[in-house]
């Protein structure tokens, strides 16, 4: 029975936070929890924090701000329907939306190792939610009226098709605000050189043997072009991720929820963030597995890989200065060495390297995670979840001081490079097909013997003439026509 | 300076096979070495095989068959462009069909652990391809005339180019011919049985524990799903394995390869597969790098992590006979104990489980592999295809053998399930939006305390009566609207 | 020319903390650099702090403390030497003192993601005590006078050496202060209880099917063994973190460290400690690998491998309560379920499999990261030592909470495990022996398939009549004799 | 009732094989199967090749012929005690035997993937020894008598029991009888050159960068003791696989097995294998886990981590020719590329970082295998198998082949290595202590800048005259006393 709108609780404006000491009491049906008074949390986070505290790892604030969407998306979606009066909806979204922006971040301290469901981390969110609301609408703290977290703010939900509807929305969210635009920079970056560079010629190397010439930006187009082939498929993985459970509720069948309720509230999610989040086509997959979060996950790892590729070689082509390659020359950011006076080394690849290898670490738990899913309820969520965001974190952020602090400042010792290519053998690959593959290696393995410069051997041999010689090597005829190469 | 056409070389309609014994002379830029005399492998293979005896590991012949069409392509391409006469072309071809028939196998002998590069396994192509041809033609085996190995066979192509080139082209294979055809067969299995257990109602089981009922279908379809998507992650990733290295020679840059060859090369070889095979967009990414085979790979794992929940569930729902789930009754194919008679296992499951895990194990040293190129050049390519081509095999064979001898033959247990249906509390759910979450604890807590049902609890709660619950507590209401969930 | 003694600075006793705002000058040798004036760290410190703000990482705390303790046993090493005079030991081992109390833990600030070698964790601790040394001193902050850092502080120490130390000693101090208590405490809760349930005698199972009686002491007790079996082999694994690099200097040979220096601050280090370090045999091996760490957290993911299995059959044998196996009771910790009301959930076992995950994750990454050495110096040290503490730490935490508020309130359903035991039909193995194994076959085949008892189907076949049966088929008599098993 | 003696079957000495075509009747408790005429091998094992027909990859005969000893010394103790007739001891122990030699190989032809206990192996090493030891006796094949291969065959065990075992008898092999002798002769080698080259100075990198001088010597004495650590933790992890399962039957009880039988099995064992085999102390751990497996595959995976830094270490130093390090020359053994003439490649380096780089991928395989464990059985046996005895086989073979064919051949390119220590500005570290940190690191950034040598730098800075330069700066004075470095 409705109230009259007279009688109706009045959304106040107060600010967040209780200003409030010592402890409150709460409850839930295994019976009452005393928390902090001035926390907005209630009986279940409390048991969690004192149940789990194990580590450090707390679950990331992003899949509580994700959270705040879903709880949005659901109130909007049951008072449509008339099942939320306006008053307890707008009390929710109130809260929800302070979620979302992170000013109840404080409010939501529990652990990543916890129940597998994430049910702990959603009850987190029903208990501030409520409080919150009820704080705003004049209520009593911890009374679980007007607006109670399991019958309002979870209204027609599971922790079962929530949590993974969140952790899909922080995922996208990751990969969106904060990898891919780091990432476009560092390969527009590295592009950028490419194109500066695009016709210093240089020696290739293959089995980091010396090989026949390329140029260095071409060299630098390849990285670009690991980096943005990683990103589109970065991207691509996005798909898995905009099926959401929710409204599948506790095994995927909607108990609970009403007809429609799941394709409403994706709809409703794809509004409030502006992609196109869609309800999952199969919901017993979306809630019995964690798959798509694999595959994504699988995504960042590819981008590890390549990374990894690139910071080797930029370290390696700027070891020296006197006894490496010594082809570039990286910012000498700082002091190097706290014995070796005036050593500079490549520390930003060296920490891409190590956020390389971390990310591929996390992978391999990701899939292991996501392999011991049971019955209808895969209950790894938050190692998953965890790993992922920090992925994503590390690998934005480590591509962002890559590049502003050791890609944009490199530049060339030409002098060096010219050496190379003017002192290698291999350039001899190019009278191969004049005079043929065993006669060409005997001119250079000679030359290799013997210490003298290619021309000098091939002259000896008497396979070849000043002038065919002087015709046929030309280092920059042998790189092709331009970046992307043949 | 072409010989009169009356004096070129004549095609002869050779069986595969060398009638000899004892050893042959053969020459590479080092110097000569002896071959078996009834084989048609050269130096560098003999070399290969030499230095490189460790363990049982094999180059997978699925990449000599692409190598086959490799070698066929270049060797169109350059003919139609004049570089090769037809009558050499026509006798490269015949060697190289006969390679990607298989016909010449046993002439692959090569081992994975060789050098990174691949390029002893496209000497061993070279070299068989040269003196089948010089075979063909009549000539000298071991002359390299008047098909050379490296000029000819090789012509306008590197190692570095043309074995990512077989790689992409044995993957692809391997997804299109064995893998993906496997697993439409075991989904659309599944997919069969869950139809015909689409109402059979019977609980759900969230963290391991009761939860509320679903169909016997339901569950299925969730498999089900897990695979399509699966497959659908694999179909997606050929496109990387689309994109073909050849032409890019030695380094990327197509020295030695005439202009347009890369382009024209990949065409053949997509006419010649009938697959949408191109030229890579950036050579320098293609070869100094494997990501598309890190990301197919990741493909592969993801539908490994799907198989194992998928194994795992249908074992443990088949646990028993008696003191276990016992749900599902797996079909009896052998003896399961030397010691406990009558035993059955889920063997089937347990091959699943273990191959799954074999693949995720694959994908680590897939994913090491990747990260490890330098410069111009991964050298890690032998260990890559090599897992990729174990994974594709295993994973494809295992699930046909899982679905023919396991999920074919599976019945259910009728009794069993509807007895968990009756006996379970967690019903209670229904009630939740009724009475409130609160009163519905106290209901089903009270219910497992005295071992009583739950209907029986209800009513005692005096939050319900008879009517009420008997009309909220349906489980075949319970359970949605068909087989894909809410 | 050393001063007069009533000249020398002498050491005050002020409490940790500078009374300043805003900020100070300090320099390097590559400049000046402003840091924060309420911080004792300096240029090299706020370098790394601008060049790496990357993630939520920070380098651990412990590795901090550790260092601690090598600072101050070089300084003791060095004063009794005559290298340092006294008042500066005293200098810094009281600014050591205080790293290793932790009482500067908010002046070490940095990140995971540096230099690869830890010289800017070194410079960093270097900073703050030459900085706290010269506030005990009277001197002035950043003036590097009269304790340098890298003179004094760092004096015959290089990064490449004292970091590897530093990390040994951490992660010694992980095992034996919390993990391996946390340990024998869990196994021997499993004890006690194995020992109190010595003799329920219940149903055994492989292949998760119906096998021979044991009981649940004795399968208790296999869990205790694992986790004794693993405690065993983490502290083994000790044997090579004892072994020190300190004192090979830059790149092992030693330079700039006197004769004897490497032993004796290894000497010092025990001592300090009270552990058995002793300086590394080979400062090649022990400065150009982290062998020895990843040795040691293979065994730290040993453990996560038996905990993962006690884990799982834990909350496998608690499933139910009335659909599943339902013979372990586990304490009922909070509610399980926002939607399902009165669900409880193994979430303790879950969360012990997720942190069991983490750690086979992290492992993946120390080993990738081992094998990245080169030459004198594997630059993937910060990568190493977090994870290691990383999962020491949640090894510990987990084991921990898992044993308190789950396995020490673990209670018996004994109805059901006598349940399954009196409807077994493996008990018919124990006719094996006096019947053969194919008789005994068909004998329980029929029984399952007709669905009568085992006494039943055997004395229907005619192989063993009812006093032979009766006889033979004792379930007590078939669990062998004691704890170990057979 | 026994036989008088004159009526026992006499043990014929025939030749292995059976002199039969086409198709031969076999059963089990399952019913009649038909089998190939010439093969020893019954019901099973013809179950198991139609159902698990899955790849290539086939149990390694190293199994087999560990399980040979297995019967034996069960057949050996079942006799003494009276159980067996010595007829029949005497049948089986020759068909173990023959077993045990590998003369049986073709008889065991099972899949890896098949039942995760190795039911299905010990059912073939049963059956072929049962119908081997007919045919010795003058029996009909097929009519499991009067050797039967469960009554007899198996007698007292399981395949619970003993296929761990086998594992366990097949690994020590592994590591004994190849692995470690090949580890030996790498490591002597190894020493052997380091103590040729102990006086010749070269420079140190550390970050791939320039730094102080060591020996050629010290440097390769790095790797050498790499490897005998790794060595010595290999043989450790030996201890847990002296521990062997045999004789606790299905689950552990040691049901069907006499008292005792355990302890004089494992004493059996040891004796026939001269190896210190002894029962396990909890055979509930030893069953239900593998995690003795998964300690010694970590072993491997340790030795796989340090052969991967050396084999990159040498492949860096010998890169070049010209345009790399160029300090070691490797043997030239086979030509490089199929299109550069006269290249070589360091081959054997990337075949062992190939190598290692399966092996942590095994590993990672191994380590999830052993997580799955369930009760009273661990079935991913198969699997943590076949990669153990993958990844010791190519880690030993592999190190064979890199010694004999990279490592013994290595030169070193000594002027390369001169320049490099003469251009070196590092050697200003030793000036550090006489002039102070930034001095000396003013000095080496001026050198770097301007391009001139240390000595000029250095003089022209006024912080030191020609004299003490002179005298400070003696490379040979700064790399320590001797290979082990400080």
């Amino acid at each position: 029975m409705a109230p009259h709108a007279q009688d109706l609780p009045t959304l106040q404006d107060l600010p967040v936070g209780i200003a409030a000491s010592g402890q409150r009491r709460e409850f839930d049906s295994m019976g009452e929890v005393m928390v902090p008074a001035d926390r907005y949390w209630g009986a279940q986070t409390e048991r969690s924090l004192h149940h789990f505290n194990i580590g450090d790892d707390r679950m990331p604030k992003a899949v509580y701000h994700a959270y705040g969407t879903v709880k949005k998306a659901c109130a909007l979606v049951n008072a449509r329907a008339g099942r939320l009066p306006d008053w307890k909806r707008d009390a929710i979204i109130r809260a929800a939306d302070e979620t979302i922006a992170g000013a109840l971040d404080d409010h939501y301290p529990l652990y990543v190792w916890q129940t597998g469901s994430g049910t702990q981390s959603n009850m987190n969110v029903n208990e501030v939610i409520s409080n919150r609301a009820i704080q705003l609408l004049g209520g009593t703290l911890g009374s679980q009226k007007p607006i109670g977290p399991n019958d309002d703010v979870n209204m027609g939900q599971s922790s079962n098709d929530t949590f993974p509807t969140a952790m899909h929305i922080a995922a996208v969210e990751a990969i969106d605000a904060v990898l891919l635009p780091q990432l476009d920079q560092l390969a527009a970056t590295i592009e950028r050189k490419a194109e500066g560079w695009m016709d210093v010629v240089k020696i290739g190397r293959t089995h980091l043997e010396d090989a026949v010439p390329l140029t260095v930006g071409q060299e630098w187009h390849g990285w670009a072009g690991q980096i943005r082939a990683a990103m589109a498929d970065i991207a691509a993985s996005r798909a898995g991720l905009y099926e959401l459970a929710v409204g599948g509720t506790a095994v995927g069948t909607g108990l609970n929820a009403p007809a429609g309720f799941s394709a409403e509230v994706a709809a409703a999610i794809a509004t409030l963030t502006g992609k196109p989040f869609v309800t999952a086509p199969n919901k017993f997959a979306a809630q019995g597995s964690l798959d798509a979060m694999v595959r994504a996950h699988a995504a960042l790892r590819g981008l590890a890989v390549a990374l990894m590729k690139i910071a080797n070689d930029m370290r390696w082509l700027a070891s020296g200065p006197r006894c490496g390659l010594g082809e570039l020359i990286l910012p000498s950011n700082e002091p190097g060495s706290s014995i070796m006076p005036g050593k500079v080394n490549p520390t930003q690849c060296e920490a891409m390297v190590m956020i390389a290898i971390q990310v591929m670490g996390n992978d391999s738990a990701v899939a292991i995670a996501g392999s011991q899913g049971n019955f209808e309820l895969n209950a790894m969520r938050p190692v998953i979840i965890n790993n992922f965001l920090h992925s994503a974190r590390i690998l934005a952020d480590g591509c962002g001081k890559f590049r502003e602090f050791s890609v944009e400042g490199t530049e060339l010792n030409r002098a060096r490079i010219a050496d190379y290519v003017a002192g290698s053998v291999m350039l001899v690959t190019a009278l191969s097909p004049v005079i043929g593959y065993q006669n060409a290696a005997h001119i250079a393995e000679k030359a290799i013997a013997d210490g003298t410069t290619l021309r000098e051997a091939a002259l000896a041999s008497g396979k070849v003439d000043a002038a065919l010689f002087d015709e046929t090597i030309k280092p920059l005829g042998m790189v092709g026509h331009g970046l992307a190469g043949a």
